[in-house]
Order: C-alpha cells, then sequence, then structure tokens
C-alpha cells in the first residue's frame, strides 16, 4: 500500500526556499509569480492492508517525525 | 490561478533523504516500512488566467529551473 505525505509550511512561516524560487523565476523572465512556497512530498510504501490503520499509522508517522507541526501541516493519502 | 509541482527523483536515483526516513521510522518502531522517497512540491500562485497557458508556462519553469531533469521526474497540476 502507497501512502503520500504532503508537508508545508504554515501561512506566516517565513519560506526562504520559495522567496528564492521567486526570485528565481523573475530573473529567468517569468512574470506574473505572484507566489511561490515550497514544502516536501514523502512517498511511503508500507507493508499495511487496512486503509484506515495505514492511513492513522502515517499521520502518526507525521506527529512524531516527518512534521514540525509547531510550523507545518502535513496531509496524508492513502492509495490501495 | 495556483498551480503545484510535485519534483521526485528518478527511479534508481539514490535518495538518502528518503533512506534516513526509513531508518529513523524504523528506530522510532514503527514497521513495514518498505520504502521512502523524499521529493519537493512547490506551490505557485500565477497571475495567468488561461489553463494551457499556465500549464504551459510551469512546465518551462520545470525545466529550466524547478526539476533537474537528469536526475528528477516532475508533474504539473493547474488548479482553476
Amino acid at each position: 500500500m502507497k501512502a503520500t505525505v504532503h508537508v508545508t509550511l504554515k501561512t506566516g512561516v517565513l519560506d526562504p526556499q520559495g522567496k528564492a524560487i521567486e526570485h528565481a523565476l523573475g530573473n529567468l523572465g517569468f512574470d506574473g509569480v505572484e507566489q511561490a512556497r515550497q514544502g516536501k512530498f514523502i512517498e511511503l510504501e508500507l507493508a499495511d492492508t487496512d486503509v484506515d490503520t495505514a492511513r492513522a499509522r502515517v499521520t502518526d508517522m507525521c506527529e512524531k517525525l516527518l512534521a514540525n507541526t509547531v510550523i507545518e501541516n502535513y496531509s496524508v493519502q492513502i492509495e490501495t
């Protein structure tokens, strides 16, 4: 079973990587990029067979390791 | 208009961050994580109003800046 996790910075948290992308795109001539934010995308291959169990486990992984919940949001998708 | 880009390492390219996640999850007692791969997730806020134009421009951004196409794949989603 495959799980994907998106970890993004919370609104209001400074995102230097995103700012760097904005500036670099501007320098390359790409106009009209009003905002860029960069997050992490994690793909997990799990041995679990039950969707609800897998979702609960991956949420737990996010809370404990994958995301810093003080400054980051996360979302979990399970693909069967 | 919002565009999201996923940049992932190509199959076969060594992913030390993914390996670190695998080991850390194992050390935390999360069994059954067979593989972890980490990629980037980029959210762009664009001034474009046409979906096809936006998609073409973001694809161009990926080719020129956001992804290293030698070792990375990318996918572009446009949200209207």
